[in-house]
């Protein structure tokens, strides 16, 4: 049986680590780029070229056996159409809709009773009050389609919050959908990786951190009670099977008082699992293309008690993190993976994680070699 | 500081799984191979050329800040003459004799003290027969130069093999010596990854099985006794301080009743130590790269207690193990590489690795997969 040839729409970080995962196992790889130098263009075989009409992606479609997604940005129609004029799209549209459509997965998915926030589609500024009427202020406005790390995502705390936002949602042909604000005590990922079939594997529950709505910090496993990580397992399990999840499908969960709520939903590589590089037994890298290719699905399981991943963002001062590597490594048993973007301060960058016995040790170092790639300060003697 | 770019000589899997392990440091590889269809050239920026001469060379040495090699075949004179030009080898041309010329490393190292069988340079048959007479039936000669994967070494076990190689040799023009044969009780391997400052790390001691000369399996760390180990760590260290070796210096030992002997040096990143890529902290090829850029060195300790490797050597059947990869991967707790070469029988196509607690269970699913990706048979079903 010949490899089949893997395709990825979209040449971010998350195509340039597939590629090199999949480097040992000879899978074939063609990655869709917008532009040269976007990051895994210069670790694959790219074709510059737009995915934004079907016969756009069909062509890229044609010299691919199956192909997946970096991002969720193509048009449910253009995907629907390339779907149906035979193509292997993994996952499948009806299953991208989830997460390109926040109003239909909150719609779908509450239907099914998992639980997600209170939330209401906004057709007009009096929904937005109303809704802040019955659940009361602050209120979360969000975009129905394309947010990503915090864009697309206002917390609204009064009216003259909600009637900049519409103004603002008005004008730019926005659709909108409003959420309860749900008072969260730990925000966590689940990954499930699931197979056509039905086959699948989870990823140990993950901690994340965020500020300013792009995520920070990683730690593996989540420092929480067994029953609320079997739960979460469970849940996002429930949900990949639900909307016939294929790939990786990474479920975004706020722990509150009343237990688990869904926040967001991927159905791709995500940034919360780039721990399971060196973390886990088979990165989210591997298994994502083994799933879409109908491989059997590698193990989950964690190396070590204990990892912690930083990302690294632009620094402020515009400095590159590609300048500081040597001075990072000097930090002991940090892995380093920078992504080869061009440097804009809050850009994510690259990611280094730590792995060992101790929740508090590997913490720290994964922090000290961020910073170090992230401070234009040359590091202290002892980290040379 | 501009991340310096590191040009690697020589495009086969040792240049394809350092670019690999290259990605995540942003460090832009330039590798020369001899083919369009050497391992690395899908995965690298390859330039297609040769290494005989200076000229050649140099002309690829310009375009990086460090060049290292990806094999020892570049004669000793061309290094010498590109060093001179003021390009950075590493290892330089003094350290790499020591791995290019067995009779000036056997001269050298035993004269120092390192353990190494009884030899003598052959300029003759008699030289040979004089030999036998002092040390006995069999004795092992070896090319001079060249020699790999039990090429360019002959067991012989009477006079009628010494004359008959004599003749080969003469007709070829092939340098030899002549080594006693040693009583083996084991066969290990250590590698040593050497700053130019003389930083150094080790990495844990490796059991290596060869069939035919050419090594078919691993097994890390290497079941012996402590004191064993550490006196083999103790040895490969100091010899790569002899020899100032930069980067990954492989020292191939016989365990024998009298103690350790020398048996190989390689001075790159080395087959007995692929097993690092999942069962080390920091993988020999990031090692390797992070060495020769005098870099801080990364962790070399095990990520398990119990490593297995397997090589995958092209089947009799002239089968290719790249349309038997998904097979493979259902043997559970299995990385596979694949180099992407095209099949030959006995070929080294790629390798397999399991790690875990238990180093018979490793050792069970790393051959296991092995036997899948280069038996025709399909696998039984319940490893599909």
């Amino acid at each position: 049986m010949r490899t089949p040839v893997l395709g990825i729409v979209g040449a971010g970080q998350l195509a340039r680590m597939t590629v090199q995962a999949l480097v040992g196992l000879a899978v074939p790889v063609r990655v869709l780029a917008d532009r040269p130098d976007d990051a895994a263009a210069a670790v694959a075989d790219v074709t510059v070229g737009s995915w934004g009409t079907a016969a756009e992606l069909e062509r890229f479609a044609r010299r691919c056996d199956v192909v997946t997604f970096d991002h969720e940005l193509v048009a449910p129609e253009v995907l629907d159409a390339v779907a149906d004029a035979g193509h292997v799209l993994r996952p499948a549209p009806a299953a991208s809709r989830y997460a390109q459509d926040k109003l239909h997965q909150r719609q779908e998915l509450g239907r099914r009773g998992v639980p997600v926030p209170a939330f209401t589609a906004v057709a007009s500024l009096d929904d937005l009050h109303g809704f802040a009427d019955d659940h009361g202020w602050p209120v979360v406005a969000k975009a129905r389609r394309g947010g990503y790390d915090g864009r697309g995502v206002w917390v609204l705390a009064d009216g003259d919050d909600a009637r900049e936002l519409w103004e603002t949602a008005t004008a730019g042909g926005l659709d909108l959908l409003v959420e309860a604000h749900v008072p969260i005590e730990h925000e966590i990922a689940v990954a499930v990786v699931r197979r056509p079939s039905g086959d699948a594997v989870t990823y140990p529950v993950t901690e994340t951190v965020q500020r300013d709505g792009i995520c920070v910090e990683l730690r593996a496993p989540a420092r929480l009670d067994d029953d609320v990580l079997a739960e979460a397992d469970a849940l996002a399990r429930r949900i990949a099977d639900d909307i016939g999840a294929v790939g990786v499908m990474a479920a975004e969960l706020f722990v509150t008082a009343d237990g688990l709520v869904l926040n967001e939903l991927a159905l791709r590589p995500h940034n919360s699992m780039h721990w399971t590089i060196e973390g886990a037994r088979t990165s989210q890298f591997e298994n994502h293309a083994r799933a879409v290719l109908d491989w059997p699905l590698g193990d989950p399981g964690a190396t070590a008690p204990a990892v912690a991943t930083v990302n690294v963002l632009g620094p402020a001062d515009g400095g590159d993190p590609r300048d500081r590597v040597a001075a990072a490594l000097a930090v002991p048993g940090v892995a380093v993976h920078l992504y080869d973007k061009a440097p804009r301060p809050g850009r994510k960058l690259g990611h280094v994680t730590a792995v060992g016995d101790d929740p508090g040790d590997v913490h720290a170092r994964a922090w000290q070699a961020a910073t170090t790639l992230t401070t234009a300060a040359t590091a202290p003697e002892s980290f040379r």
